[in-house]
């Protein structure tokens, strides 16, 4: 999370650049008369709807983390300020979920509450509970073993144990004892892996959800902290088949998928984590296609984003971008982002930050 | 080329280091006295071969983009420094690589010559021709059109212009014009690429060299800079199959290997791309094994380069390393490295740095 300096200042550099860009330059002053009386008074302001609308969208395209900036002009934007308790808060997530996936033509949306401090804990909407087990091993995503301990700390005890349960969302209003709220399962749209050459591939019984919605970052705009603001784009085939899947720490499916293949796993020469690699990342993105569920391969969405690097510059803009996170996890030297050194990484405001972990 | 602040500055800095770390430090002041003499005299000094030998290995030690730091102890030093002409250093060049590719187990080794701002053009002794075609196409390695236009224009004018010619070794002596010089083809230990599953691969006649190494970096050490101080490692087979016959704009071999997998490349999403990669590499890792001929595959140097890491912290030192060039071009997220985030990116001295392009 970034330090505010001060209120004031930010507000004054993001409400000027907000009124100039949208061509609404002359309006300016009589805005900021009342901006600096607000703040005057209170200590803080309350952001017009245009102005939290244009802010995200900054937000967005300065994420120099972010492959899916190209799209940054298309967010839809819902204004939850005025929401008050963890249920009402939860309803609007079920609702977003909702518009959001709308069937599998997903919709990049983000849902504002009030900068009042409260938080979800879960790190995305939808994320499957790690159980340890008596062995050590882990049942489910082994990324989650933390937030599954915290939710079974906070009372949330599944039926059964399996890979693939959803943990509950767990909202903390400021000050008080964060609640937990099960998401029902026929609002979260599912993909199981099916691979358009191997008919084993199904027997594996992977699946992975549709919609990934970042819910644990700090929307900071214009001297405001959006301390819940949930946002989702969609995927990038390669974070679900390369890291979900593949990586050794997360569901660690490559030495499984190799066997299944009949690859010689006896050396790395043979390559065979490669091979299952892009296997499961064919099965990921023809899954996805078969199901009409919206996301975007490597290649493509990196051809995408050097579009918006394009856009930015005739914009008379600097592409600000962290190569190392842009750079895909797998073959990143056909894709262009590998050969491209961008205009430097330095961040921008406004933007999303991570803050320290709610349970620490 | 990093400045020198002051030859007697960091003359001082690393012969200290030196002394200290052989076990030797009782000795230094006495060596020291010496140098500041030397310098106070001559505006410069010579090294010792033992300072020579060990500033080479710490300058490999210290090289933040390679990832074969592990075997950074083994590292053979030859002293050219007494040789004067271009033939005399080309005569050592064609020693070192006899010496350096050892029938197929390659050594690594590094010959020093005069500190006098002597200079070979060529980036690596091995490099393929790139030709100019009338139809704006390259023939050759699109990599090199621009050395070999120098070598032209220097007079140099082969045969007969295939893919796969090696251009000449180009020496330049301070203020004089350069020479070039064929290197006898006998000499050089070549790969031709077969596949261990697929005959028609052999069909592509393609081929690489065993022995890379790089000839245009100058090696920074206590103040002198050593403008000619080739270097030679072995290589990682990704260098071969990702980068020289996998980018666009190198050998660009992904299509052609899709195809005759009968690849659908009619869209990105089938990742056709990614399966002639894992394939291009594959054969490239049989083939140098099966001529006896040493590399290593990513998987394999990474992991080594991690040792190396855990060396250098029980040494007590950091590890300064450039994440973007030690991710592996294919495959990154299965290697250790892309999930290890190194202490920092110093450039410490001594080490290799690029100069000027020399005909510019
Ligand atoms: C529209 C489709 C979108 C695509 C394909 C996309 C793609 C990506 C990818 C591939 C990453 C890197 C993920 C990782 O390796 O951890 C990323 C990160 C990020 N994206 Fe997007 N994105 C999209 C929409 C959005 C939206 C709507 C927002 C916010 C309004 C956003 C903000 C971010 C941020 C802040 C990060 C960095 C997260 C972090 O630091 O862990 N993205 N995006
Ligand atoms: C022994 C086997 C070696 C291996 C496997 C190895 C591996 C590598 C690799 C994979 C790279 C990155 C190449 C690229 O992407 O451009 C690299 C770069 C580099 N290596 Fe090594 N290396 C070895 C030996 C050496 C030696 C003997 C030296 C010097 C004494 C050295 C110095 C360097 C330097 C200076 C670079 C950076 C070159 C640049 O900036 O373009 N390496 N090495």
């Amino acid at each position: 999370m970034q330090p505010i300096g001060s209120i004031k200042a930010e507000a004054e550099v993001f409400l000027k650049q907000c009124y100039i860009d949208e061509g609404i330059a002359p309006i300016f002053p009589y805005r900021w008369e009342d901006v600096e009386e607000e703040i005057a008074e209170t200590g803080t302001y309350q952001q017009t709807y245009d102005e939290l609308v244009y802010g995200a969208k900054l937000a967005w395209r300065n994420s120099n983390r972010c492959l899916g900036r190209n799209f940054w002009h298309n967010l839809h934007v819902r204004d939850m300020r005025h929401l008050e308790t963890e249920v009402e808060m939860f309803q609007a997530i079920l609702e977003h979920i909702q518009f959001a996936t709308n069937g599998g033509e997903i919709r990049a949306t983000i849902t504002i509450f009030k900068p009042d401090g409260r938080r979800f804990w879960n790190p995305q909407y939808f994320q499957y509970a790690g159980y340890r087990q008596p062995d050590r091993s882990i049942l489910g995503d082994p990324g989650n073993v933390e937030l599954t301990d915290q939710a079974m700390r906070l009372g949330w005890h599944p039926e059964s144990q399996t890979r693939f349960d959803y943990l509950p969302l767990i909202i903390q209003l400021p000050g008080q004892e964060p609640r937990w709220f099960e998401i029902p399962p026929q609002l979260i749209l599912e993909v199981p892996l099916t691979h358009p050459r191997y008919d084993w591939f199904g027997d594996l019984r992977l699946k992975w959800y549709g919609l990934p919605a970042v819910s644990n970052m700090v929307f900071d705009v214009g001297g405001i902290q959006y301390t819940a603001a949930p946002f989702n784009g969609f995927y990038m085939g390669a974070e679900i088949g390369a890291r979900n899947f593949g990586d050794h720490h997360r569901y660690n499916m490559l030495p499984v998928i190799a066997e299944r293949m009949g690859l010689d796993c006896s050396q790395n020469s043979t390559l065979w984590r490669d091979l299952a690699l892009v296997e499961l990342n064919i099965a990921v993105l023809f899954s996805y296609h078969q199901q009409e569920v919206r996301l975007l391969d490597h290649h493509t969405l990196t051809e995408s984003f050097m579009q918006f690097a394009d856009s930015e510059h005739q914009a008379g803009r600097l592409v600000q971008a962290d190569w190392g996170c842009l750079v895909p996890p797998l073959s990143a030297s056909t894709t262009p982002v590998f050969h491209t050194q961008f205009d430097g990484n330095r961040i921008l405001k406004p933007n999303f930050f991570y803050a320290p972990l709610p349970w620490q």
